[in-house]
Order: structure tokens, then sequence, then C-alpha cells
């Protein structure tokens, strides 16, 4: 039988269920054949379908800083009698291509590690795929930037920060960058305009100096470029205006990180754990990518499990609140789930996510269910929907880095979903 | 007013407090400047005084496997109220030089980042200093060994192995290696005839090479060695006899451990958790180091908190059992604690060590509190006095990486302690 494939941009990668990494057996063994080896250094760990391994073992390929949950015991999800599996398991939709899917089909077609689904924040549905199980941290990448960009906002609203100040105040060291006219509120919200390309697909991208600076991919011998996030972020330069149009960069989340460690002197694991892991009443702890110099990427570096995510997007929906306790500011929750300027939006030219806004470093879809996500690439997700009352977890090792490979199925199954949970 | 030092081989170092890792401010700020940077590639974290704030931070310079404690509540110490800690700090002895000390005093002088006391299962005495704190892992070092050989003789006790088997019986690869005709029970008692030197004031040791293929130590651009743990032990030729003689030897403990999984299919760091870290109650997922084959390094890898060190102490004390369950065979620790030939170990020459046997990774005093301890390198202990009924755990960054240079204080600091408490 020849294995099951999926087409992205004209290439064939195996399935969800095909290059499901226990049964491709990925580092088993002792020592595991050659052949089954995932490695750092030669960038293996990065390539599919070895990431359906490596996306839920980061630590054990490079250095990390752990997100301590604090102690006492984790909070719990309540779980609902009024809605089974099955109703979600067999949800129909349409997905952008027009396409009929069931709801627990499209989860292999997404390449779907794990998925959990609250709803008035009780657990209604919860399945682990791969490697992924409920301990184990898995890569959460971009959904980083909504982490450190909320309690960003945090500061700014009990007055640490001023928004409107530009970033030189606070890093001289950024004066002769494109930063230095950039006010800290264009940085949250990723209207700079900085010479970087962010385009996955293209091996001369910047993206990937970064992630070389930043320790998340290995350096090649003698490589010439920055040896630290910090050095990296000092040799950007202006490209065209600030404030005009949204332009994803993810060097602006380490600028912004950056900012909020020289101000309050913590850095971003501690204050992960302090603001967000021990409050949320978090059941694992997480860890963060740390670069040569010992600083955490703010932008991607994050791994945490299924049900901590979840958490945070509970603590969203709740606007602030979880477990008796105001662990944010309403008003910060707020100001995020209200957005910016879609037309600000519009000009990044994101064709399946027509009417967003971004906010704060979350996507805010405008939509029925007053949805906001945290987005990462490969296929992470964590999708909150007010009118619903649903948060959606979702990690995924899909072979595309670029979101829009599973919108197509993910945005309408998400829509689908919440619109059930509404109406019901 | 001149730093105050020590003196150690003739060569002096800033003292415990002089070198106190947030005075000097290592990684601190962002970024830390230059001058403060600890980082893997230079080996500069294997250097005193760094290593007074890497041996409590090695996940951030290296990759690492989690050892997870499992769900529900860790165990809980009960206080004494009969103890006080006055008691033990002021309570004077003499080391082995004949310098009178008081016990608190000398934590300084041995580097020491953490100290727990058990008195009949009860915390008598908890401090901690520099970079340590109760929630963070500690590098263990050769402590690691002690539990991979616990575990290792109770799947003797059980029938998975037999200890009298030669290595390839098991380890194929293993054949034109000095393990060629060493019999388990010889590996998990040191007693192999093997090239491979162990003296880590030598920079040529073999001890360097088993490090960088293991990943706990940098490789120079260009190595020519074994790429992996399991590589390097292929290595390993013959010099000696087997079976007559303790030669303390780190690959011994890789090549158990080795076993151990093959036969098994169980990664150490898994049985860790399901065999001690779940049962004993922990309190913080530990960690070991990973070679690039994901190999965690049994002969020195592991990081754990201080308390749940010294769990693994109280179960060693109460003959496998914990919290009420026999997480081990009463046989296993008791076949640990009777220890082996003093003759065979007086032959490895260790003169502060008189009367000393040397059994399935643990070192027996055969002393007055029929003490047995597991040994890590620039001063990691785990002092387990039955007759005493007394547990001390130890964390420590000396710059000296032998024991002997904290033993003339530490052994008759236990002596000490011990005595006081089994004769109040």
């Amino acid at each position: 039988m020849p294995q099951a494939t999926l087409e992205f941009d004209g290439v064939r990668y195996l399935d969800g269920r095909a290059s499901d990494p226990r049964h491709l057996g990925w580092m088993r063994g002792a020592p595991p054949p050659p052949e089954r080896l995932v490695r750092f250094e030669d960038d293996r760990f990065f390539t599919f379908p070895q990431i359906r391994w490596s996306l839920s073992h980061l630590r054990e390929l490079l250095p990390t800083v752990n997100v301590w949950r604090g102690e006492g015991a984790p909070s719990t999800f309540g779980e609902s009698a009024s809605i089974g599996q099955e109703a979600i398991d067999t949800l129909a939709f349409t997905d952008l291509h027009g396409r009929e899917r069931r709801f627990d089909e499209s989860l292999h077609d997404t390449y779907t590690d794990g998925i959990l689904v609250l709803y008035r924040g009780r657990r209604i549905y919860e399945r682990y795929f791969g490697a992924l199980q409920p301990q184990v941290p898995h890569a959460c990448f971009s959904i980083t930037k909504s982490y450190a960009a909320t309690l960003c906002a945090a500061l700014v609203h009990d007055g640490t920060l001023d928004a409107q100040q530009c970033i030189p105040h606070w890093l001289p060291e950024m004066k002769n960058t494109a930063y230095a006219d950039a006010t800290l509120q264009q940085v949250m919200d990723m209207q700079v305009g900085v010479a970087y390309s962010e385009l996955y697909a293209d091996p001369a991208a910047q993206i990937w100096d970064y992630a070389r600076a930043g320790g998340l991919r290995p350096r090649p011998p003698g490589w010439p470029g920055p040896g630290s996030l910090h050095a990296f972020l000092q040799t950007l330069q202006a490209e065209g205006a600030h404030g005009e149009a949204v332009a994803y960069k993810t060097p602006n989340t380490e600028v912004m990180a950056w900012v909020m460690q020289r101000v309050t002197g913590i850095p971003l694991p501690q204050m992960l754990a302090e603001r967000l892991w021990s409050p949320l009443g978090c059941e694992q702890d997480a860890y963060l990518s740390v670069d040569t110099a010992g600083t955490a990427m703010a932008g991607a570096g994050l791994s945490a499990t299924l049900r901590d995510l979840a958490r945070l997007g509970e603590m969203m929906r709740r606007e602030g609140e979880a477990n008796g306790q105001q662990v944010l500011p309403a008003a910060v929750i707020a100001e995020i789930r209200r957005g910016s300027d879609p037309d600000k939006f519009a000009k990044a030219g994101y064709t399946l996510l027509p009417g967003y806004s971004y906010r704060s470093m979350w996507w805010v879809t405008h939509n029925e269910l007053d949805a906001i996500e945290a987005r990462g690439i490969h296929g992470q997700r964590l999708y909150i929907a007010p009118a619903a009352d649903m948060v959606v977890a979702r990690f995924a090792s899909h072979p595309i880095a670029a979101s829009a490979a599973n919108d197509t199925i993910t945005l309408p199954a998400m829509l689908a979903l919440g619109r059930m949970l509404r109406d019901r």
C-alpha cells in the first residue's frame, strides 16, 4: 500500500498518520540507528517529518531555562457532562477550499499533536497524538510573543512603561537602528519599518540569522553573524515608515522583551513564572530556549504543555480572572481583545485573515465570535472565542511553517466549533 | 580589605563568601556584561568561580532531558522541634588537618550551595547559599551513578539482569573492548581493568574525552573524538585484570546504563521518573544532560533539587520504604549498605577513606554510623547514617573537582553531626 501523503506548495509529504513519530521511531533504541537520529547540529531536528518528534523534545536539543510553576496544587478544569467527545469528533465543516470535513479527521490533516477545548472553563475535548503527552511541553513558537506582550501591556497599564516612548529611551544601544524612532506601542503592534524578512520558505531570509543568533538553529562553522540576540537586534536597519502598516517581524518581540527586562530587572522566564504560571495554577513547568548570553527567546522560544496554554486562554476569556483572583487587570485584556486598526493589518496581505487586526502581539479576528488568536509556526494555535465561551489550544507539527498551510482547515474548524457551542 | 581566599594545591581561590555568585553578578543584566558571561562554548562555565553559578544552571548551558516527578502532591518532611538550627550551627569538630571548626562556618569553607539534614525523616536543618534555591536543580555529578546503580541492583534482584553475565551478552557492540570479559557485577562495583584516567587535574585525562563525547563539555572545532557516549565506550581498551581492585572509572556507569536500557527498553530518565521520582514524592522535576544521540549521561548528568536528593537518602535509610510503600526491595538496599570488600577498595589508594568499600556505585564507610555515601565532584554529597537515623544532602561548587579537597572538612563534620544525633 502506498503511504498516504498530502501536498503543499507542490510538494508531497507523509500525512498526519503516516508521519506519526511513534511509528517512524525517531530517537528510539540504545543508541538510535543513525537514520533515526534527530540532531540539532545538522539541523535535521527542524526538518519534516523529524519535527513531529522534536517539537515535543526541544530541550533535549538545545539549552533552555525553566519557567517554574511554583508550589501548590494545579488548578483543575471542570468536566462538562452535556457535550460529549463524539459531538465534536463528528462536527462537519467546509474548509476554505470548499471541501467537506469532519472535525476529528481534520486533526490528522493539520498534523495535530494535541488539542484541548474548554467551554465555559470546562474541558470538553482533549486528545493527544504522536510524541505529545499531557505533561510534555511542546514548542509554542510565536505564541511566545502573545505571552510576552500581554505582560508588557500590563507593565504599560501600571505605568512601569510608557508605550509612547521611543525604544532608545530605555535601550540607548538601539539608537543607530531601525528602532531609533519607533515607539514601544509600534513595536508591540508590529508597525515598525525594519529591513528584515520573515519568509520561512526562503533560506536566505533574516529569520534564520535571528534563529542562529538566538540559539534556535545551529551555526555553520565560522559563522560570522551576531553571536547573541541582543547583538543581532543592533544590526537591524530602517526600511519604510513606522506606524503605517502591520509588518510581522519577530525581532520586534525581542526588542520589547529587552525593554521589559531592562526596566524591571526581571528576566522573562521569571516574569512568566511569577505573573502567569504560578497564579494561573499551571500544572507543569514550562521552558524557554536561550542564546549564549542566557537571554530567553521572547519571540519564539517557549515550550509549554497544552493544558497550561489553555489556562492562558481561559484567563484571557475571563478578562484577566483565574482561580478567583484578578491575575491581570481586566482593562489590559479588554484592550487586547478590542484590537487595532484593520486597515493597517490589511496592508500586510494575509488573504486568509480578512478583517483582522493585530494588537499587543495577538491576532484579533473581529469575527462573529469576537475571537482572538495566538499563532505560532507549524500550526501552534490558541483560539479564544468569548462569544462562544470557548477556548481551543492546539499544538501541531505541520510540514509547512507558515500558518496559511493549515488556516484553510483550522479557521473554519474553529468557527464551526464556536458556532456549535454558541448556538446550543 | 583584601579578598578572603583559600589555598588548595598551592593555588589561592576566593573563599566561599567572596565567590558568592550573587555578589559576582554572573549572567546578571540584559545582556550581562561580557566579563560576567558564563558560556558553554568557551568552557568558562566549568571554571571557578563561574561554577558557583553554573552548577545551579546547567540546563541553560546544554541540552537536557526531563525527569518527571509525576502528578500528585509532593511528600512532606516533618519538622522536629527538639533539635534547633543553632545546635547544629555551633557544633564543633576537628578537621583532618587538626583545625577546630564550627559546623556553620565550615559550610563556607567547603563552598556549600545548600545543605539539608534529616533526623528520623524530619527536617532539622536546611540552608541555601549562592545561586541555589529550594526549587532549583543542582548538578549531582557522580551521585548520578548511585541513582542509576541502585535501579540496576533492583533489576538484578528481580531477575531482569544476571550480574554474573559478561557485558557482551547484552551489548555485542562491546565485544572488542575492555568489557569483553567483564561481568555486570564487576562493572557495578567498579572493578574493571580498563585504560582510562579520571584524574580531573590532568587536562589530557580521558575523563575529558568522555565529557566531550557525552555533551557535558564543549568540543573544539574539528574535534576528531567519538561523537556520542556509546561511540566513546566502544573505544575503551583493557588494562589490567577485572575483579581485583576498585578502579573508579565513570564509563563503567555508562556501560551499566546501556545494558539497563538495552534490556528494558526504558531510557534512564523515564526509569528514574517511574521508579524513584514519582514514588518518592519528589517535589520538582529533575533533569539529565544528553549527548547528541539523546542518551542521558548516567555517570554524571543528573541535576536534582536538594530536597529530592534527601528523599533518595531517606528511602535508603529506611531500606527502600517511602511514604508507606516499599519503593525498592529491602534486600537491594541492604546489600548495598553491607558494602563490598574493603581490601579491594584499599588498592584504589584513597588515603582519606580508610576502611571503605564500594558497592553498586555507593561508597560504604563501614564506620560507627554504618554510613554510606553518594559522592560527586566539586563537593556533591549524600551521606546516609543509619546508626544515627541521619541523612545529609549537600550540594557545593568547590573550586577543586576531587572530593579529597573537601573530605578533610566534610568527613569529620558528618561524623560529628551523626554522633551528636546518635548520642542525644
